[in-house]
């Protein structure tokens, strides 16, 4: 958003009693894997930090490298390589069972602790006096898989800091994929640097992940083996209740969906090879959720009538004694540029 | 929000790694209770719903009716009638007792429950095996209001519909103090009506109350009455480490503040005789904080030095280590409009 001359447009509006109460506006593009934009929204050519939404990106080194297949790693590692998980069981044990065939504990992680989002294990920390630690932590599995890597590069222990080798593969596989120079980054919430890019050139690298026969051998098998652990385990890229899940719950398997803090959404379609990236610009999640759905139906991949589908779309705003007072809803921008897309 | 053609300006900004990362735009209007407009930002002519900012309004008729001086109402009543609360004891005896007083229970509020925002009491009644009750509502003290004046009108048990007399007169109010005819109203998260207006109506209103004296006897009396109580109790208007409770603590005294959700702020100052209305149009929170701290800065009233002032004004962005990643800060359209107002 360093060019602020093109707006960003209308995505989503928020209803209340007949009226508008609140607006929100954004970006998005969809790309085909040669290249060709079907759509565009906004500004294209807008500045984002893609943070979450980029671990597929991140984790390619993981795999181009052997480092993945020199520690075993299955699909559920790759799955929570690229994940923003809920700190429930099912993500920190098998982070920390990870971590055991690396011969490394908790304590080599440098995601910093965080409360999980899993009611269930907040529960049960709370039960019994204990407090969260890293592997609660959204980006404890995208950690773990750093830590692989730094195990195969003979990497020192802060493999986070943007000059270690890591860091270094990370960016380079990321400016590669998105064919830009990156203005710069940011130290994201779990203290991994988070490279800046521009939504074009990030749905670039997204239309490429579609279509991994267009990229070299290693990076190909790693594309293919990367979406495919996303789509496979949708509880381990994000957890229950979360809108990547159920999301992709809704299409099983033709779509590789994740979110980024910031309201960022990207998605990859390996069936029509196409990527999706938006950035609604004020950072609301309740947005980007809405429009990556309403993408979603207009492509024909998502049936608006599926549950799981309309709540993310159009969900109802619900008071404390359980009247509606209102919804959200997609822009008439997001239905009505004129182009079929479907 | 129904008039797009006259946009939202940008208003906040947050930022990651000294790039924009995210913007925030809305309408700000500034005026004098003679009706002169200090400063305007974006559209001030769109239509809002000033939701839970705009209480002090509706609980005019509480006092011009004689209700409150019936039932014996004290300052603390008046500021709960006014608030939008944390749920905790402080908050919840308070609102009980005064039921009391009514000879009522809880189960005369037609609020709704809601789970308290207070840490200790949520903890006490996680401990206890409780569930919040309406009491906990950060509108009971509004509907305790509400109940009080039915009671004084022999009105019947629902005094949240719409039709009924205790809506009718806060509607009456409303729309007598910001001199116009609303466009309709939504239901708020209370279950109570909220009248839409536009920012500059509303603007108006609060410049009004902010000079009581242009007012008649009775709702003079009202208005003086009201805006003492809110700035002489600001733990009761909100609670501990709430915006508007810090900021009136930041400037004791000087300023009636009040928040809306979806990112209305409300400021009565009745030392420079001012009203401010402010919508964040997508409605974050924490960018309508920013801003009202930024306009009051701007006015001579907060010290952008203050702990309390800066922590909403320019807030750092912490991660999981404790790093600071980013800040948010107001946009340069809110410093540099080339008029002075202090």
């Amino acid at each position: 958003m360093t060019d602020r001359s093109a707006e960003a447009v209308e995505l989503v509006d928020v209803w209340r009693g007949g009226l508008l109460e609140s607006v929100h506006r954004g970006h998005a593009i969809i790309m085909h894997a040669d290249g060709n934009v079907l759509a565009e929204f906004g500004n294209a050519d807008a500045t984002i930090f893609p943070r979450s939404s980029c671990k597929m990106l991140q984790a390619l080194p993981l795999l181009e490298s052997g480092a993945a297949d020199r520690f075993g790693l299955g699909s559920e590692q790759l799955a929570l390589a690229c994940a923003s998980h809920q700190g429930a069981l099912l993500h920190t044990e098998r982070v920390s069972d990870w971590l055991g065939t690396l011969d490394l504990a908790e304590s080599a992680l440098r995601c910093g602790a965080q409360a999980p989002s899993d009611r269930a294990e907040a529960d049960r920390l709370r039960t019994a006096g204990e407090r969260p630690c890293q592997l609660h932590n959204n980006c404890s599995g995208k950690h773990a898989g750093f830590l692989t890597l730094s195990k195969h590069l003979s990497g020192g222990p802060d493999y986070h800091e943007v000059d270690h080798p890591v860091q270094q593969a990370v960016k380079d596989a990321f400016e590669e994929m998105t064919q830009e120079t990156s203005p710069g980054f940011g130290i994201d919430g779990c203290s991994a640097p988070n490279h800046a890019t521009s939504l074009r050139g990030f749905a670039r690298a997204l239309a490429t992940m579609s279509d991994p026969a267009r990229l070299s051998g290693k990076r190909g098998d790693a594309a293919t083996r990367l979406v495919a652990a996303m789509r496979s385990h949708p509880l381990l890229v994000a957890g229950e209740g979360r809108a990547c899940s159920e999301l992709m719950a809704a299409m099983p398997g033709a779509v590789a969906l994740k979110t980024g803090a910031e309201a960022v959404f990207a998605a990859i379609l390996p069936e029509q090879k196409l990527g999706i990236a938006l950035k609604i610009e004020d950072g609301a999640t309740r947005a980007s959720e809405s429009a990556i759905a309403a993408l979603l139906v207009r492509l024909g991949v998502a049936d608006p009538g599926h549950p799981l589908v309309a709540k993310r779309l159009n969900p109802p705003q619900m008071n404390w004694n359980g009247i509606v007072t209102g919804h959200i809803s997609p822009a008439e921008t997001l239905w009505q540029d004129g182009k079929t897309l479907a």
